[in-house]
């Protein structure tokens, strides 16, 4: 009997992994660009570190983490996110006393959820995010929805929607969270459990709800933008003008919200608004979280990053139909006639494969016709055919596959001559 | 409190990151060249998945593996090891089934054991393998050992040693397992009790065993080579010639042992000869391994891979002082004087980094000197310096670092200028 994947998880083939290294990679560059330098951390963390980081009133923390424990008996949970394992190892490795500051950090590699699995989501999926600790400058904030919007530019993505906002320092916060009570607090009990569970442990969460999303008090809710204080103003003032100054445009959204209490300032999201993308249209999220470092046991240390999942950009890319460039070609594929043309083949593989030059043969004995069928389905540029005469006169018939031109050359040149269709 | 990464488990730091990068990036590379392609596996598995594939017997299975329940009452198991998933998705893709033979397969991912932390042991790490599928031709045998070889080749590293060993097929090894049995039995004692349990289940793994490794009958136990019959012998010369044509060389080691039944033909292992390189000197262990497909419920299908981990081979690079060539250069740093000069670099800085140039500015509100020193630690090539009166006239002062020549240019031109210096 054959073993199925788990329930939730999927393998990326042959005919997909080269879209997922072009994606890396155009990702890796552009934050090389910004001065973003990677960072890995491991697949698992105490489990502790989630309660805190993403916080233990949160779907994901109490419903969807994938926790167990160690032989030795610690509690250890699959990371759901990055966001709090970065932070760990920023305070952990001292970062906050690194040379370079603000330290500006990206990082890939699969997260895990136990969700229902449905399409587009998976219980492992891949994120990319980064993180800047160390500035509260708003260039910052501007310079992290920018590297976004960016890298989603570069991979040739147009139908694209960033609607941003802002919750405030911890002052305005506060008057908007009392504001928030008293709009709610006299008709909660026409609100869902988890809301009613909210008003008073976190009523910005309410705006969020998909229960209520359609009751009326959702509508004239108290808006964020008038409780700012100057300080707050004019940190998102700066924000937009950046943005502009960046021709990146954007919406205001004050609905715009994130319930954990170290989250301030910047908040944003990205959507694809590509028809045929489906009811799930956020594609990235991100916003600053200048109370986190501490939260994990750090020095007071302002922060903003961003993540977004792999699997969601592949989607709204098929959505906009982007074709990547990752059509991959053969330098040369080498046919043999007869036993010892097979065997010599060997070497002047090697020494295609040594001079970076990408080379095949057969390995199942197959007819000089299929040779040439498997050149032809590896998108070979060149067929050398080597047979029993050719190697006893120390040459090589060399098939040019655009064109087909033959010209007969030397074994001592074979590879020079090889490198020349290179270019 | 802080919160401690798990016990065995390391951060990849930025420091470090870009020496994994360049590592993944040549073997990738070279991958290509040989006509390999990337698969990626999910963290987790069905436990049984190893059972069957790994091996019910072994230490990784018995005592290793992270073993967990899901919600939903499936035991899972972070993989601790490649070629298992690889050979599953095989099966459940029907890979046997497509058009390019044999399938050809690399991946690169964490691996999870529970062993005891030491030095250059991790209870996750990082495993860089290959899988050639479907085809049972010695070439192929010598192009997988040819890869590894490459990629340390290409990386730098010198002293290295290349063990081979043949297992010969089902009849040799069946003949060599008698002469076994009836070399230790009489004596089987004098063993330790894994061996005693290895005598009649798996003998072939006593000549594995390292508390038993100075008994005197190890010296005289009957060797594979005196056990192969013609095909076997055939396939083993073969596979030994054309190493040669590829001018790898190699000793044969007939006591470089497989224990599992369903591997045949070539062994082979690389070690790092390097001094300093401490106890721990095999880099890479591989082998033919003919009878997994159909253990896992595929069709019988010949196989062949190896597999290596990234922190041993930086351990052996550093043993031999090799410096990967990982400096990184910064093309511009914007200096900035003044509010209005500082909010105008947002811009430059935007169509710097979109025209590809890696570029920055400070985010701390530091002195010109502080900012010019930062711009030396990132090791820029060029300074832009920016204050209001430049910013009146529409001019930047640019000062190449290299040779301290300065130059004043338009601001419309300044992009153009940077790219230059480029090259």
């Amino acid at each position: 009997m054959s073993i199925k994947i788990p329930r939730g998880t999927k393998d990326i083939l042959p005919e997909d992994s080269a879209k997922w290294q072009y994606i890396e990679k155009t990702a890796a560059d552009i934050c090389r660009n910004y001065q973003y330098e990677e960072i890995r951390t491991p697949i698992f963390e105490s489990s502790e570190l989630f309660l805190r980081g993403v916080g233990d009133t949160t779907d994901i923390v109490q419903k969807e983490m994938y926790v167990f424990e160690d032989q030795g008996g610690r509690s250890l949970a699959l990371r759901p996110e990055g966001t709090a394992s970065v932070v760990r190892s920023f305070v952990e490795n001292k970062m906050f006393g690194a040379a370079n500051q603000p330290v500006k950090l990206y990082y890939t590699g699969p997260m895990f959820r136990y969700e229902r699995p449905q399409a587009g989501r998976y219980r492992q999926f891949v994120q990319f995010g980064i993180e800047a600790l160390g500035s509260e400058d708003p260039a910052i904030d501007a310079e992290v929805i920018s590297i976004a919007m960016e890298i989603y530019r570069q991979l040739g993505l147009k139908e694209l929607k960033l609607v941003i906002n802002t919750l405030g320092d911890n002052e305005s916060r506060k008057a908007h969270r009392e504001a928030l009570i008293a709009h709610f607090e006299p008709r909660i009990g026409e609100f869902c459990s988890d809301c009613q569970n909210r008003l008073e442990k976190n009523p910005l969460r309410i705006l969020d709800c998909k229960k209520d999303r359609d009751h009326e008090l959702m509508k004239t809710a108290p808006s964020i933008l008038d409780f700012l204080n100057e300080e707050s103003k004019n940190y998102f003032d700066k924000v937009q003008k950046y943005l502009g100054e960046m021709e990146i445009s954007f919406e205001v959204d004050p609905t715009l919200v994130r319930g954990l209490d170290y989250y301030n300032h910047t908040a944003f999201e990205i959507m694809s608004s590509a028809e045929g993308f489906g009811a799930i249209t956020t594609l990235c999220g991100g916003g600053r979280y200048n109370g986190l470092v501490e939260m994990i046991g750090g020095p007071a240390t302002p922060g903003i990053g961003f993540a977004f999942s792999i699997e969601r950009l592949l989607a709204a890319l098929e959505a906009e139909a982007v074709e990547l460039p990752v059509q991959t070609e053969l330098d040369c594929y080498i046919v043999t006639m007869g036993e010892e043309a097979k065997d010599h083949s060997v070497k002047l593989l090697h020494k295609l494969r040594q001079a970076g030059l990408s080379a095949e043969r057969d390995y199942l004995d197959r007819k000089i016709k299929t040779q040439f069928k498997s050149a032809d389905r590896m998108n070979a540029k060149l067929v050398a055919v080597l047979g029993e005469d050719e190697l006893k006169e120390n040459k090589i018939n060399l098939k040019d596959m655009s064109t087909g031109e033959q010209q007969q050359v030397d074994l001592d040149v074979f590879v020079e001559e090889v490198k020349k269709y290179r270019a």
